[in-house]
């Protein structure tokens, strides 16, 4: 360290150890995006998969340039109390006059800002506009998740904040990231409703335990596991939207759909979960300082994370189906339960990892799943539709792992010192409560006015036949080629009469698509000429056959 | 190092270096589990990949409790020849007053022994039952696995094994990991059997060479690629669990079932093994030190390691469709055999790569992909039907590793040292046989016992319908649409007729799965009624349609 | 450093810190070739998955074995301006007696060899036969690039080349990765040609555009999106190669394709972006010093990478389809633009990226991506077909990096000194002219003599059914089950005329397969034989039905 201009320093020996540790878990917490995009992209349906991609990878971009404009001056730009707002921060402006090293500070403090805000997009997934998602990424990255790093992870050479003063401890960010995250995944899923469907499933479930469904069982399906009909109210509103022609062929497209919503690739989910387990070793151990003793140091953080995601997946996977009463002989285990166990492991274990013991590691990672199954069962009691269950897991393992701190923590934990571990109880709750007050306060009037100003929502119609194909006009092959199959387009030896329906049930599509999303647009009445035109040029053509 | 209390104590600046490269090869060699799990996934058929899934993040997460309970105790805990009991290393109860950091040796020892259990999985792939897949990955984490390792890996700190004291050199694990793994492969696939229609297949591929199969090659196919007929011996025995009305349609259905054994999805298998490779550099550079002579430090290594899988893969995807006898003008090269020569390659290294030129890993490699080529011969020759060929590629490929040290160790090897070469021949080979009798003894009783209680293979209908229907419920949307579409239920324009036929398929498929999983239960009897309820109001319904 | 045997030297603590990072950073360097393989096998179409996948695993292993042989000692062995020829340096038969580390160097420097390698397979995706393209990327590793190399980053202790001396700077490989993978892949695509289909596509569209379409409107279908009839010029080539009886099956099999040219996995393509954004931090970073003063040091240029990334693919995803005139209501994002734009972010940045400031990072990022979409519009203009715009990004985007670094240099760029800057213009100038015209030198040629002997292109009729099929006999499941559908074969309840349909079907696709292959081929008459017999004898068959 020698002279003022710190764009000249060269690094100690210590310090370039530690910067290697620390860019290594950087380069690793910022591939969590990758994890997560799988976990993501996995459990949505087919229809909306390159919706959800295009989603991640906005707000990984989105947070980036939200959390270098302002987001990282407001976590750790000379914190008053509550917030900072040290010029020399925004936009890294005077970053090399700092003493600090805010390069290295802000590319690894950024792998936890995005890790935060993709939290989000899953619970909102399949439903929610895009331009709205990015707003809410770009609010996220740069305001409310900083303000809570200021009062908690900032200190000395950048101030610190009330909660970091009064004692309260979150090491990697239970509360902080998973927190944060979750809370704004209950809102978001909560307002933005439940997928199309769910209601209908779940009355039809309902009549059916009741036994006043009488002989319409095949509504469920004879294993309650699939045929939901769409011929009630919900269908008719999407049908209102369709023209009067095609009505006959939308219906038949629609009885054919999947009612149910699984996840569409389950592949995609574990080798997501895999790598979520590796990159949050560095999650967590990158957080720790080499030159620790090495009670507190890396390797034995690493330990602890390993038998805490391990506890947690086993026994979400054994006993969440018996929490949760979805236990069935056709249904007994679910790779998506243990996915997630794993990672509420890891999440609980995430604020006290740096000083706990391993047997505690592993009764964190155990009850954290618990919290976890309890958690889903509630999002079911209160039909809140969240297609990965990420609030459950982030909110549920993320409060439970702030609040495991003053139980297991070895220095002031219940379990080691009574009289400390019940003052830590207060704090550690306090905290807890601060951040989902903060949270809330920003985000449900958010979500709320975006919902009144219709910008929150897809449009029902567009919901049913997918997002990709509406928003996006990327459409796979195998989806796209779904969808010409259905609509019996271009199949060998067809009639002369199917040749005609299949002339009309094409350009039903086109035309219900083009329709939803012009709605509002005097383009509409223009392309609805082009379309009929079109129809009769088929009419036409199909007279000759296409060969 | 000041006073005794380890917890205390931090790293010197070197040791310091040395854990941030052991931390970062932890985390890649743990990353192999999702390298393996991709490879394995891509490689089974679509309606086993949630089995096959599932099993992978059991054993991970199994195996990390397991070695933590007592493997690394057996492993590490006081060596005394042949296993370690030291009561400190039992879940890690005593870690911290040890001076050995055994946190950082857990979590790296770890990753192997997981890489070693999850080898398995492959060879088991699409008819093992889950529960004593899950016995077994425990057993081989707690014990199997350990013991070796106390013989040749546990060092001063720890007592040394029996192998280790005579001489036995294995680097990074050709024997203690990839041909433990390989063993178990062995014999669980050969204890197993083949899957469902293998044998089948094989008669007819027979008969068709032998000129005997006269004008019904239609049953192999025009190209002697698909379409085997399902009506013979195998299919009446399946028939059987299939209630009387509904034999009809299974028929049908069986008979629209691909009847190859062909991997599902290519660029899974491709990815895993590319990431597999990564993670390998640091499967064994990581076990180099960095303050090594240069000629032994991770750098030679890794350079050896990239130069021996790029030869293995070359040989083995132009080479062995010529000598397994498979190549042909449609069929000339083929992902799978690629990848598997790439990981040949490494696992051949892996013994004695820290002590060779460049030149001997490029032979290894090359000689390696032989002996896998030369293993699936022999994996054919014994209708050992191994998915992955994981068995011909850790057990061909471990064993050649361990060989290979005699010969290419620039210091006791045969083209170095021809006396010291021919006795360390000696104790290569005798390491090999030790450890190839100690997994066998285990091993194979274990397989022959479960065998004997039924609890070692799914039953063959819930083979033929695949695992993940008929145990996860997990059913991919796409898989169940074809389902829902093989079955003709809900195609538009459907005669009252077919609506009828529908109904019943419907059930059939439902019933046939709860039958196949009830069979000794007595809720079997009642949901039958219930069934036939259900089964009686679809044909009351579709007499209206769906609409 | 004591005595003169290199191989017995220790590194000291320093040395130690740089090749734990060197490490790290050239496995997952080396990580890439995942992530582009990742992104090739999501942008093909499904029937040539496998075959983009055999030669991505093969570049890297023939790129690994020539890189090793003679590319190493090119690019570092002993340079005299334009190449180096040093004898020690060849198969690496020397480096234990010299006095730098070029173990490290060597993998370090084949991860940079192996991406450049393997940019090059994207723009030949879907046509390009096997072992040409093997041949090229020997050529590349071995001889091209190494070239490139020794002119610009060989140093010091390898003798220096004659661009680094007259001052040229290429920090990462903006030029000499990426310019050089990209010349090679735009000669490849215009040489090679657009992929069957397209160019009738094209010149619908522009009847279509110019209103000379008259009713044939469906031609492109009613959103200009599908369905294209082949019933022209081209399809009558390709049908010249199907025999007379099965032409008609063919015909209406082609009709059912699809002629578009989408990616068929989103999900692979932006897994394999968010994978290579993680490793491109080491890409750069990497190549940066940990021991450098803080503003040269890797913390802040991965800060500037990830910058420069998230600028580039915002930029891209919201302003491409407006510059390349795309947008519409349903075609508004695409993943694969974002992804593309996020490459060319990293692209843009890597020649210049140690020695700028973080605003100038963005900019380079937004205005890279410009050049990636003005990129895609020349392509368009000129009709060469790169499935992966590979092409656009990484030559237009790696010669927009090299131009930058005269710009926003903080040394020596026009923003902080005029005059040197203008220098500098030039040189880096006439570095990338220079680069340019070497590559197109050897590529041009090599392209064009393989084309003249029909060693370029796979034939037509295998392209249309797909090279997974043709070439490699690895057709995954699902496509081989929609063949089987397509053709009609085994589908329940058909009538006896169907069933002896489908045995002509059947082996129409194994004939033409074999056909096309055996094409100058004695076996082929032989064969035919064989296929004549099956085919009565699935006539035979078929009367009496299959079960």
């Amino acid at each position: 360290m020698t002279g003022q201009n710190y764009e000249d320093q060269i690094y100690s020996t210590k310090d370039a150890i530690e910067i290697v540790w620390t860019l290594v878990s950087t380069a690793m917490i910022f591939f969590m995006q990758s994890g997560f995009a799988l976990v993501e992209v996995g459990s949505v349906r087919a229809k909306n998969a390159q919706s959800i991609l295009i989603k991640n990878l906005c707000d990984s971009a989105i947070g980036c340039i939200g959390f270098w404009l302002v987001g990282y001056a407001f976590a750790f730009g000379d914190v008053k109390y509550v917030i900072g707002f040290g010029s020399d921060y925004f936009a890294s402006s005077n970053f090399k006059e700092l003493e600090t090293d805010n390069y290295k500070w802000f590319i690894f403090q950024y792998s936890f800002a995005a890790t935060s805000a993709t939290i989000v997009s899953g619970a909102l997934a399949e439903r929610c506009q895009l331009a709205t998602y990015l707003c809410f990424s770009f609010l996220m990255t740069s305001f409310i998740y900083p303000v809570v790093v200021s009062w908690i992870w900032a200190d000395q050479s950048w101030g610190t904040g009330w909660l970091k003063n009064i004692g309260f401890i979150d090491f990697a960010g239970s509360g902080v990231v998973h927190m944060v995250g979750g809370v704004c995944a209950v809102w978001g899923a909560k307002i933005l409703g439940e997928r199309y469907g769910r209601e209908k499933m779940r009355r039809v479930e309902k009549m059916r335990s009741e036994g006043s469904l009488g002989n319409v069982d095949h509504y469920v399906g004879p294993a309650g596991r699939n045929s939901i009909s769409w011929n009630d109210h919900e269908f008719q509103e999407v049908l209102q939207h369709v023209k009067g022609d095609y009505r006959e062929a939308f219906k038949e497209w629609i009885s054919t759909q999947q009612p149910e919503f699984k996840p569409h690739n389950p592949a995609l989910i574990v080798t997501g979960t895999l790598l979520l387990w590796v990159c949050w070793l560095f999650f967590n151990g990158g957080s720790a300082v080499i030159f620790s003793p090495r009670k507190n140091a890396p390797a034995k953080v690493i330990m602890c994370n390993v038998i805490s995601a391990a506890a947690g997946g086993l026994f979400a996977v054994f006993f969440k189906p018996r929490i949760c009463g979805t236990y069935s002989f056709v249904s007994q285990y679910d790779p998506g339960t243990i996915c997630n166990g794993i990672i509420v492991g890891l999440v609980s274990c995430t604020a006290s990892c740096d000083k706990i013991e391993v047997w505690s590691a592993f009764l964190i990672g155990t009850i954290g799943s618990t919290f976890y199954s309890v958690g889903c069962l509630l999002l079911q009691k209160f039909n809140i539709d969240d297609p990965l269950e990420a609030s459950a897991v982030h909110l549920g393992g993320g409060t439970w792992g702030v609040m495991a701190v003053s139980f297991f923590n070895n220095e002031v934990g219940l379990f080691y010192d009574a009289q400390a571990g019940i003052k830590q109880f207060g704090l550690q709750l306090l905290g807890a409560i601060a951040i989902a007050c903060w949270v809330s306060l920003i985000v449900a009037p958010f979500f709320l006015t975006m919902k009144k100003f219709n910008l929150l929502r897809v449009p029902k119609e567009i919901e049913v036949v997918g997002l990709d194909i509406s928003e996006l006009g990327g459409v796979p092959e195998e989806v796209y080629a779904k969808l010409r199959k259905d609509f019996g387009f271009l199949t060998p030896n067809q009639s002369p009469m199917q040749s005609f329906n299949r002339g009309v049930k094409r350009s039903m599509v086109d035309d219900l698509l083009t329709e939803s999303i012009n709605k509002d647009n005097e383009e509409q009445v223009k392309q609805r000429v082009v379309f009929s035109k079109n129809l009769k040029a088929d009419h036409e053509t199909s007279k000759f056959g296409l060969d």
